[in-house]
């Protein structure tokens, strides 16, 4: 019962290409009042969006960022600089409007969603939270799997309802963050995993640890690997063995919108494993992802690298909440009102290339 | 009379560092609800902003983007794809609003300023242009300066006027881009003259030449300054041998704006040429100047190198107009209203790393 969404989903899934649709695009991209291809990687989004969507006239997107949230058992182990309260306390930071993700949804006009996937804390339902929980954060993997096999599907299956949902409300570009204490550790153990490369590779310095507590970190998702064994054929037992309930929330949400034909911009590092797990599943996927940055953490190269995306900014940033994915889509948008608003030749009197 | 109002300009111009100014704007940034640092390169941004600004409490900034237009001697040559009267007919597509130039404008809530520095047309003046025509374009430097070192100080004083006058209209971010069939040539001959580089490494393919013409552009410009043989310690000189009036005008407005104390973005190649004019006549100008890109055409690094600045975005455009500097207007955008609008982890009651 609870696999069938999942299933069926990941049948949903095509490749976005038609050849047909991409000329109609290049051509029109072509007689822009501009030189052939000037706008550079903006182009580019313009022919992914459209091949994504279906569409040669692109309508202004309707933009919307969910933030998935939860807590993560291996915080036990010092892994991160801050307190496990800190997921709780920055929820309520969301939900309130004072957070950087807040400031940005506001600034690019996109409507952010918080979702509840797990947090260590009983939230007030009328603060205007998705409740999806799972359970009060993971289990701490070192000692056991994060979760059981069946909490991974339903973190998964609560993603592709949620993404579902927003393609049923007519959002035309999604993009998806997180929030939980010591996540970099637990998406580190899922690239790990879904990688084969070396955990000391891959752990960074998070929301600001020390240079020893890196190497305990490395070492904490080192003998969790070994502990564990998980493959990466199988996409969910990697997210049971060592993943988080926001990160299977990513994951179903990247399926569930690739299903609907709705692109969605990836923040960094720890949605970016979400996508790792959710290309394993369905690799077609690709072709709905926008990938928003690089993030200063290391694990981050490993994974774009894997997936076959370059990410469009690279500003050092290394905050997640969806930070990265909000200011891509200001550069989203922009790619599409150029193709939308720009003069042709043909309209503006002015002479083309093959003309002079 | 004609150099006064440069030479008192340069006078003007101060770095803007202020130590216990750079710690308010520091102590601020670090009790924002985020891990220290976490926003990379846009915490770099308020920083510098606030430096040049003199400000702790940054205000929304009033943005205008001027867009320097001229048309250029050499395009007589051959070294563009197309001719030259592209340049006005261009000018006619920003007034009427159907250019890249205006959608980003408009997306970014940023007033669009054209200016003629000396386009071969004469405009109608209710078209609301701006007129500060120096000629109907340059003469052909291949055999002759570029233009008289009146009109250089001319050009280089019509930018400075601007931008004072800009920074009167309480326009607090400013920023700079061009159009001119043939500049990409002229923009090459003075990073050539500036930095010593050869020709060969500097010269692109521009709005989109082959690269038999580019071996042909690049043969112009050295012969150019076999001919001139500009001085790097004379930019005015430099200027008139092988510049262009819409890059003296670009060059003054930078050197006005860091008088006034006004942040600059900077667009791609072209106006970073006129840059590094400004820098080598006031290398104080720098703490103003924010690169908007990475240009495609290579002499734009070269540039980035010698300014000493990094540019923020890197999305492969090659436009001009001022395109990657209305979308780096976004992130610098972004950057200050975080600044501003984030809760501090006091306001929020989120606790810090130290609390931990």
């Amino acid at each position: 019962m609870e696999t069938r969404p999942l299933s069926s989903t990941i049948d949903e899934i095509r490749p976005s290409h038609d050849p047909e649709r991409a000329a109609t695009i290049q051509h029109r991209l072509d007689h822009l009042t501009k030189p052939r291809g000037s706008l550079g990687r903006l182009e580019e989004i313009v022919m992914r969006y459209g091949l994504a969507r279906q569409q040669t006239d692109i309508e202004a997107p309707r933009k919307s960022l969910f933030v998935f949230c939860a807590d993560h058992g291996i915080a036990a182990e010092g892994v991160s600089a801050y307190p496990q309260d800190v997921t709780h306390q920055m929820v309520a930071n969301f939900l309130a409007g004072g957070a950087a993700i807040n400031v940005l949804c506001r600034q690019h006009d996109i409507d952010p969603v918080i979702v509840d996937m797990g947090v260590n804390h009983t939230f007030d339902p009328g603060q205007g939270i998705i409740d999806r929980k799972i359970g009060l954060g993971t289990r701490n993997f070192l000692h056991e799997p994060a979760m059981s096999v069946e909490d991974a599907a339903r973190s998964v299956e609560a993603g592709i309802g949620l993404a579902r949902a927003a393609a049923r409300l007519h959002y035309s570009l999604l993009a998806v963050g997180e929030m939980g204490i010591a996540n970099t550790t637990s998406a580190s153990a899922v690239t790990a995993a879904m990688t084969g490369r070396d955990p000391a590779e891959l752990a960074g310095a998070g929301s600001g640890i020390t240079e020893d507590q890196r190497g305990h970190k490395a070492d904490v998702i080192r003998r969790a690997i070994e502990r564990h064994c998980p493959s990466a054929e199988d996409p969910l037992g990697v997210l049971a063995a060592v993943g988080g309930f926001e990160i299977g929330g990513i994951c179903g949400f990247l399926l569930g919108a690739a299903a609907c034909k709705t692109p969605v911009i990836v923040d960094g590092f720890i949605a970016s494993a979400g996508a790792l797990l959710a290309v394993g599943l369905a690799p077609d996927l690709r072709d709905y992802l926008f990938l928003s940055h690089e993030s200063a953490e290391p694990g981050h190269q490993v994974i774009t690298e894997r997936i076959g995306l370059n990410p469009l900014l690279s500003l050092g940033m290394r905050l997640g909440e969806g930070t990265g994915a909000a200011l891509a889509a200001g550069v989203i948008d922009a790619a599409l009102r150029l193709y939308r608003e720009m003069a042709t030749f043909a309209s503006a009197g002015v002479s083309d290339q093959t003309s002079g």
